[in-house]
């Protein structure tokens, strides 16, 4: 990526920061749908721990404009996302929140879009090849908008966190580099191995949580048609685990963060009963350069790189594209 | 049921609604495991919508117990189930929250229990049959807990749904009755359709999400061992409904509350491109006697009823005793 790109989106991210100084701000709602609202989970986990005076929703966006929460106003700050900007909930979900008189801030690939004429703030995220393949973590959607939380708190109320994370993220690249190389081959055994399955089950805790349920609903569900949940794992032993024997697939991930212990259990009762598991343990990988202080909140982002990475082993294996639609873009609905 | 089991549960409600005149509460957290978590999103959504000063969240107990959420403390109200009183990660998490300092209540079907000991304050909701079949809605977990929401916010500000909540309250029975007789024939052919079906998802939006929820992981999944998941009607369109074929069943509930318009657009897609559908509306409802300002707040407990009227119907034409469990209270987990 060019140097043009990354200081641009820094300086909208700098603009935003400067507005969050000049109002007071008690309430953070993440509005976006499938994919663009699962990456908002880590973010809501790291406002629930860490925000004094702050109190955060995730909200799919056409929910939140019809349950019309009663405390948003304009104390409130409202980040949206879409990735092309054009999704319409999301759209209709920024002018209702900013008739509110909240503050809205949306992230998006695009430079012009429908979501960006309806917001206060519009921030560029990139998914710019490094070496042609794939996004520079620095800059991607999950980097943006740690930035924004992290960031939220620094100048609210003086969290440190904000400065782990910068120092932090100009090291995920070469985390994610060594990652790939790590998981190229067993991805491709993976996707071998379940290739034929109709169901394949995903779970986390945490701040994980999002990860699991976007690989569930987005890739497993939209991109192959395969049947998934993505279950929670504290929930998995209230019910869900009932469905578990040798022949039903369950990924887990098992991140660093102060959940930890529920993914743990889950996988020990996996590991007992069930027999066809995929469990991608953050402890694996070579986190060198992410300050210990952040590792708990950006697990998730590599454990997603790392999903990502199977995504496209599993599409390959299946002779199913991860373009392959019925409905998306192209009936109405 | 007697009236002394009546004034009993009352009396304690109405300690429980003197103690919350006495302190500042600003946030509420809703901590209990599956289906009792469940019942608690319609006292979600009814804080979300009209709450002004009040914050509510829904944790599974050993989320919350490890989330942490810096927000937890003295001016906090934590509202717990757990039907025996002895599930451990709840009992945990009030003790947790009583440390942090704040106000436990704690639902219970039992009235000594582990939880009990470990809570300021214990609700002993009933479900007594009446006719020796159905539990008396009045007195049910899920009335108890809207007159403990909704009595929190008649007492903190003045909100008057609580008066048409208890008006409505008397007339829940005959509504039961009449939605039985109503379903008993389609619920029985609604078994006999699906009973060798692997995979059946559920839907729903707003107060009625957790009556879905539910209904996948409890029924679906823990008492049928059939593969599921409840997925949001407003996320469907971005991903989950790329899954969905002439072949893959799918129960939407359409409730009465705001987000009704979601529930309705999946309704319309479904049904051009699904076929295997059961949609239970609660438009086709006798809600006779229930306020019309408490009505969308209420159908959700009555789609539940009809629900578990199903749950009836399709283990029993499937010969899987609800009972039946491979893991739970079983094995060490």
């Amino acid at each position: 990526m060019t140097t043009n790109v990354k200081s641009e989106v820094y300086a909208q991210l700098e603009s935003v920061l400067e507005a969050f100084k000049e109002r007071e701000i008690n309430r953070v709602f993440f509005v976006a749908c499938g994919g663009s609202s699962a990456l908002m989970y880590p973010s809501k986990y790291f406002l629930d721990r860490e925000a004094k005076n702050i109190t955060a929703e995730v909200y799919s966006s056409n929910e939140f404009i019809h349950r019309n929460p009663s405390t948003l106003g304009e104390k409130s700050l409202v980040i949206l996302c879409s990735h092309k900007g054009k999704t319409p909930e999301t759209t209709e979900a920024a002018k209702f929140a900013k008739n509110k008189g909240a503050l809205t801030v949306s992230m998006m690939f695009v430079e012009t879009a429908p979501l960006a004429d309806e917001s206060d703030f519009t921030i560029n995220y990139s998914w710019v090849a490094a070496g042609g393949k794939e996004p520079n973590p620095e800059v991607m959607n999950y980097a943006i908008l740690y930035r924004l939380s992290m960031g939220l708190l620094y100048v609210k109320e003086g969290n440190k966190k904000y400065e782990k994370l910068l120092n932090s993220l100009d090291n995920l690249s070469t985390v994610f580099d060594t990652a790939e190389k790590q998981y190229a081959n067993r991805a491709k055994e993976y996707a071998q191995a379940i290739k034929n399955e109709k169901t394949i089950y995903t779970m986390a805790s945490g701040s994980n949580y999002g990860v699991a349920y976007s690989f569930a609903i987005c890739i497993l569900m939209e991109m192959q048609w395969i049947n998934s949940q993505a279950i929670h794992a504290g929930e998995f032993f209230h019910g869900p685990f009932e469905i578990l024997d040798k022949d039903v697939p369950f990924i887990l991930l098992k991140g660093l963060d102060e959940t930890r212990p529920l993914e743990e259990r889950a996988e020990k009762f996996l590991k007992k009963y069930g027999g066809k598991l995929l469990i991608l343990d953050a402890m694996d990988l070579d986190l060198t350069g992410i300050d210990e202080e952040v590792k708990g909140y950006l697990a998730p982002i590599v454990l997603n790189f790392v999903l990502r990475h199977h995504a496209v082993a599993i599409a390959e294996a299946r002779n199913h594209p991860l373009e392959t639609r019925r409905y998306m873009f192209k009936v109405p609905y």
